[in-house]
């Protein structure tokens, strides 16, 4: 069989995955093809508790069907048995002669497929379409490798660094098209972090919004950090899911993390974003920066114990966007969850 | 006679009046075209108390052939007996029966030419090219309409607008390509201005350099601003040109305009910086933000007296550049010296 209708397959799978909940569990997508390339069923993952997308194709193919096929999946299969058995044992007892999958599973529990399924003789081959898989599980991939949901660190600033004049006005200091985006991607984000400095100066809704100001689909779960009491009428308390409120931030995350939260979005204040940079938790950095300039107290980011210029915080720019007067910047640091530019 | 013949001299003026040198008088060129657009002469300005462009031309050419001619030239002929007489009087008197420019002359005195040649029946036309007259007089234009040179504000910085660490250091905060461009303009600018404070932290050089560390061919006049003395051993006093110091801005200003200097680039320190954006003086605003983080109290810009968010200085972005990780943002306040956006 070609290569091409195996990464035509892969393709496939990957939507197949996008079928399934973001949730606890990844997302993930199967195909089952004949010897010579021909589709013999197909599967995804529906959520926690429910076959993997592997058994899922498995049981809609005809038993006899499968003996020798390749099986094609988004992620390496598990060789765990949680609420349901190995998917590796599952393939091997259907027959499957090969097995092709985008990226490896990085779970200490799950992980392991391969080489079980290399045991019993069956072919893997490993790696297809891995960028898009990567993507399409960037968060999960942060909690199975890091034990906790990825974190985006966003705020907007003034081309001096500020994100407020010396009263707390802030709005606004980017444009319309800025503040689209920023909704765009809160709309994409399971969760969304301020701290109650913020929300006591700010009032934000915390809510992903389109350009006619009307609530997108998604809802980013809002969260808020600290100790003081959120007031009666704050605009978060409007939001259509009820917040959460954490003391410190790790409470927040293992929290977030039980519920399935894989990727958080921390808006500020400069309390909340220090502390996440301080304790190496950013994942990415998105800095929207204005052409105004504002001087005064109210900076983005205040001390980071950053004595000399050889221990500064060097990230890596991803991406470079005008958007209207206004620049966003995306950056990561160098040895967050990008495996591909460490080890592997 | 065609638009296109008379657009395609003017080309070729530009190119004549950037043989001239820039000083106190603007680089301008000029060339005659006979009725039919065919080229009788051509001219340009040698420097402040030579011929003027036009002038120059009309002595090129048979006294008899620029009667009834064109004559298109980059900036309007002048109206002014100064070291030389007015231009207007010289092409009226030749016998030109037409007069196509690209920019007017804003100057109190030297301007009113156009009008002059009118009354004379002279037909004029102006506007041809005069984006490019304008870039390539920018800085003489500054000089015209405000009386002081043309002033570019440069500053590189970490994401988060720190130019230092908190001891200091400061070396490099952004990456070779970013400071490849500063050079390139530092060796397009007639001089280069810091503070006190930076020549005593940080010893520059105030020199232009190629990639390879040699001296750029032009070199910017390096000015010092301050009273606090430059040390013997500073690299500054190693400068190809002497370096010039001032007590305060205007003085600084007043001296580098009598020299002939159009365009400064100010590098420095926030002190300096302050001042200038304080004063409102700044017409271009270059910034390299490197996406490195540092903290702290080492500020590119610290108070502006701006109190709330409607008095942030808003500025134009012109430009967006991503030079290695690094990203340039050109800026400039709206209400500066770029008429095309304001009152003609």
């Amino acid at each position: 069989m070609s290569g091409e209708r195996e990464q035509a397959a892969m393709r496939h799978a990957l939507n197949l995955a996008r079928r399934g909940p973001r949730g606890v569990n990844p997302q993930v997508g199967a195909v089952l093809l004949t010897p010579s390339g021909d589709v013999i069923a197909e599967g995804w993952h529906h959520g926690a508790g429910t076959a993997h997308a592997e058994v899922d194709a498995l049981s809609k193919a005809p038993a006899d069907a499968v003996r020798g096929a390749t099986a094609v999946v988004t992620l390496e299969p598990c060789n765990h048995t949680g609420r349901t058995g190995p998917c590796s044992e599952a393939l091997i007892a259907a027959g499957v002669a090969r097995v092709v999958y985008a990226i490896a599973d990085p779970g200490h529990d799950a992980g392991g497929g391969a080489r079980r399924l290399r045991e019993a003789g069956v072919d893997v081959s490993a790696g297809v379409l891995a960028d898009e898989a990567e993507d399409l599980l960037s968060g999960w991939l942060t909690v199975q490798r890091l034990g906790r949901p990825h974190i985006t660190v966003k705020w907007a600033q003034s081309l001096d660094g500020r994100i407020a004049a010396a009263d707390g006005s802030s709005r606004w200091i980017t444009g319309v098209a800025a503040r689209a985006d920023v909704h765009r991607r809160r709309a994409l984000a399971d969760a969304i972090l301020v701290g109650t400095g913020t929300v006591l100066a700010d009032d934000p809704a915390l809510t992903a919004r389109g350009a006619d100001g009307d609530l997108a689909g998604d809802q980013p779960l809002p969260v808020v950090l600290g100790r003081r009491p959120v007031p009666e009428g704050a605009a978060v308390r409007r939001h259509p899911r009820p917040f959460l409120q954490f003391d410190d931030l790790d409470a927040a995350l293992a929290d977030l993390r039980a519920r399935g939260v894989q990727t958080v979005f921390v808006e500020g204040g400069p309390t909340v974003v220090g502390s996440v940079l301080r304790a190496g938790l950013a994942d990415d950095l998105l800095v929207y920066t204005a052409p105004v300039l504002i001087g005064g107290p109210r900076l983005a980011v205040h001390d980071l114990g950053v004595d000399t210029i050889a221990d500064a915080l060097r990230l890596r720019t991803t991406q470079v966007e005008q958007l209207g007067d206004d620049v966003l910047i995306v950056a990561h640091p160098p040895a967050s969850d990008h495996p591909s530019e460490g080890e592997s």
